[in-house]
């Protein structure tokens, strides 16, 4: 005989039976008997954050480093759409998102009071699996059905959004998940005819690369997807939209397809063949007059051989049996130390710099865009670490996923790689990592402009004028990200030059909780 | 014979042919072709937003002030999405934006790229009109639609979304808008029969209210107001989603319909005719477990007399002719100096002191919220200014409305009452301020914690316990607005007590541009 209680609390129960016991949480009004539910019912840990963006952004870092979903708390469609941009992120990473948004009362919407909004558009629109729960007695199925729509595993997840209504949330009759319906779907495996031409294609004599998405390159996918190149001679790739990519020494040291158009079309036109292995066909990020959408060769021919809700690495070991490909440990090379670089600060000395002080089983947030060109050349150096990229395009995603990922992965340290332009999006995720006292290092690459853009206006063919540059530059006032962060309960410093760099990531990775390094470069 | 333009360069000389000259902006690599254009033809003033928020509240806050729609430039779907709270808030203003979303080249959608999104259903979520332009060709018809539809008065606009493809923006053929096509609609007379239904309620012996919306509440709308409201005994209220109301000396002080439900539903209890004019029937802003959605008795009539697209003066025009009641000018009643209180500060100090400082013809941006109870008994007495309500609830509308308002109204102080919690959604917009040089003064009201919610907690039935509080409060750490202030370019101080915040406002007041002053509630 079940206890009476509302849907709030079989709510609460039945994502702590589903597993999630995270919760990223901006609410409002309409969710306070929700709220007032995870009071009195222990089991979740509530992270609150200024801004919805920065809440959607910790759910994905979240997930990206357990594999599992957080929930989010979100109010209402403003509020909702306030975090649409890092739920992009997160579904172009895979990453499983319960994202619970509070609404009216099913009975007030008809009423359009202010703050009624077209709910169902812009959840459909933000989200991979829609709900909108009907009744107290069905929200516990309804939330289990979300948690296993997110999914479990990096690379293969969803985000799932479950509209609750507040006399959902108030009405008695609240009914748990039934146990086990918040399992995630079982992974299907790949298909045998792709599997058949991928082998076909790696034995065609045709030139041939694999392209390999998250859930490809795992540390127990990597050994596999070696062995496969090392049988067939092709060449690997990463995707570019990689959501965690283990680096470093001992892991595969490859580059993704590259974010200018015309160095992916230099990088794949050698290849008439293009086997996927976890992620889509490799595309310009944006088209460009006079060149392709698509930055493989024309007459190349693409196998998709597993996608999100395939097994990759059931898919890798099919094409390594068939080619009698023998995974071994990869080697682990020596410790070559990096330099000690001094003077002022440059792509290249920062990248030298950062590298050599990452410690191993670090995580490194990388949303470093125009200033991070130094790092592909010496990722593969470092200690053993995982890098989270920022996948969508949606800028300011690093550091909300930096916050997430710290609140999953507690005692592992977060380094940041932050450009200045797009950190100026989500600045209030550095509050809740004062509120947690999550040991973050973020490192704001600071040129003072919107650089990225800067180079895009030259490719339409001029030196930006006046208006242009009060449009894509940062000066005027120049952003103090020391005095920012302080005054969000961060500590950090300034620094001009290369070995004072050093010294301060020396420092900050001595020391425990929160800090910021606002790396002014040249 | 037209020179050969781009659809970039047509879109930028529509614009300013139909009078749109400011443009709020935050740009990305699709718009690169727009902001060259906006470059090369000059006439259209630039101001960029660290944030999409940012910049929809400020074309918010603009037409508020003009009556006259600014442009934005918002980047893809994921840009589009980060404006959306500030556009909700916006069209419950009926506030007139030129929204343009860039967005990929139209062949490059299908591919999928990361960023692609679906911008139709956020665009349509978001919008009153929505236009997908097509082609060069078309795009300068399009701008010309799109500012018609925006429209022009306060309380007679709309967002109207234009996306522009990257190729429509870089293709050649542009064509300009036709002159005139740009030209609002005009209004619709208000419906005789409704007319005849007002004038027959307010002679029919049941209690009336008339509840005023924007357009109904204009300095030239009052005495009309004011006169029927005389002749017939029917009561005058404000709407609560009032755009910009014109208060003090001289005015009409009258007090919106009030938030709280229960004091809502006393307001209006004895009322069995109701009165609309630009504006919708009062609700009730949440329903809350056995409260009504109206707060209007249930056994109430009401009579529509104005919308949106109708002449609410013509319709004040109808009543007082059929009543014979003549408009005067307001009564101006002699000054009464407000007290200079000393001590902690409360809501009630805090108003007393704020309105004896109020300079004639300032604006007061008001999202105060709780701390905000002591301003409806002394906004009747302050010198002559328009107050702008946030109309849609959708938090974090409060300093990017004063921005784009100050930007719109060179020389007038704008005063912006500004709960905590929710100016930490939009703080990116101090920076617009500061670059911008914007006579701003910005009085955080800060409680450190979401006082509403507190209190909407409350009515679940308990006390906050530690997972609740730890969601509803905002210290751990607590924000340091001057600090935050000051790393934005905006200087600013904290204040304490009554006198040392009259003080900081008087200094603040004899100074230009933006400053902030961090006032501690007791």
């Amino acid at each position: 005989m079940e206890k009476a209680q509302s849907g709030a609390e079989a709510l609460v129960r039945s994502l702590i039976s589903g597993g999630v016991t995270t919760c990223f949480a901006n609410p409002g009004t309409s969710e306070m008997h929700f709220v007032a539910a995870l009071d009195r019912i222990p089991g979740i840990r509530c992270i609150p954050g200024l801004q919805e963006n920065t809440v959607t952004g910790m759910a994905d870092g979240y997930f990206r480093v357990l594999g599992r979903p957080a929930a989010t708390l979100l109010h209402c469609g403003p509020g909702l759409a306030n975090g649409i941009a890092n739920l992009h992120n997160a579904r172009r990473a895979e990453s499983g998102v319960v994202n619970i948004t509070g609404d009216h009362a099913l009975a007030h919407v008809k009423y359009d009071s202010p703050l009624t909004s077209d709910i169902a558009a812009l959840a459909g629109a933000s989200s991979d699996w829609l709900r909108i729960s009907s009744s107290a007695d069905e929200i516990g199925a309804d939330a289990a059905h979300a948690i296993s729509q997110a999914g479990a595993g990096v690379g293969h997840g969803r985000v799932a959004t479950l509209v609750l209504p507040a006399d959902v949330s108030w009405g008695e009759g609240g009914r748990e998940a039934p146990a086990g319906a918040a399992a995630p779907q079982p992974l299907n495996p790949p298909d045998a005819g792709r599997i058949d031409s991928a082998v076909t294609a790696l034995r065609s004599g045709e030139p041939c690369v694999i392209v390999l998405g998250t859930a490809a390159l795992t540390v127990a996918s990597q050994p596999l997807a070696a062995a496969i190149s090392d049988a067939t001679g092709a060449p690997l790739k990463a995707s570019g939209m990689v959501a965690v990519q283990p680096r470093g020494r001992g892991r595969l040291d490859i580059a993704p397809v590259p974010y200018p158009v015309d160095l992916a079309l230099a990088a794949l036109e050698p290849f008439t063949r293009v086997i996927t292995i976890g992620c889509p066909m490799p595309t310009a990020f944006f088209l460009y007059p006079g060149k392709p959408s698509l930055v493989t060769r024309p007459d190349a021919s693409h196998i998709a051989l597993a996608g999100r809700d395939e097994d990759c690495q059931a898919g890798l070991e099919a094409l390594a049996a068939a080619r009698d490909a023998e995974p071994a440990p990869l080697p682990v090379p020596p410790v070559t130390p990096f330099a000690q670089p001094e003077g002022a600060i440059t792509a290249e000395g920062f990248a030298e710099t950062v590298c050599g002080l990452i410690p191993e089983n670090a995580i490194v947030v990388n949303e470093a865009l125009t200033l991070g060109t130094g790092f592909p050349a010496r990722a593969g150096r470092t200690a053993p670490c995982d890098w989270l990229h920022i996948t969508g395009g949606a800028i300011g995603g690093g550091i909300p996923v930096a916050t997430g990922a710290a609140v999953a992965a507690r005692g592992c340290r977060v380094i940041t790689l932050q450009a200045d332009g797009s950190a100026a999006y989500t600045m209030q995720a550095l509050w809740t990592q004062a509120r947690e006292g999550l040991d973050c290092l973020t490192l704001i690459l600071n040129n003072r402009s919107y650089a990225i853009l800067v180079g895009e206006y030259a490719k339409v063919g001029a030196e930006p004028g006046p208006t242009a540059m009060n449009m894509l530059s940062l000066d005027r006032p120049g952003i103090d990200w020391v005095g920012l962060a302080a005054s969000l309960g961060v500590a950090g410093e300034a620094v001009m030059t290369l070995g004072t760099l050093r010294g301060a990531m020396q420092g900050a990775l001595g020391r425990k909780g929160p800090y910021l390094i606002d790396v002014r470069f040249a």
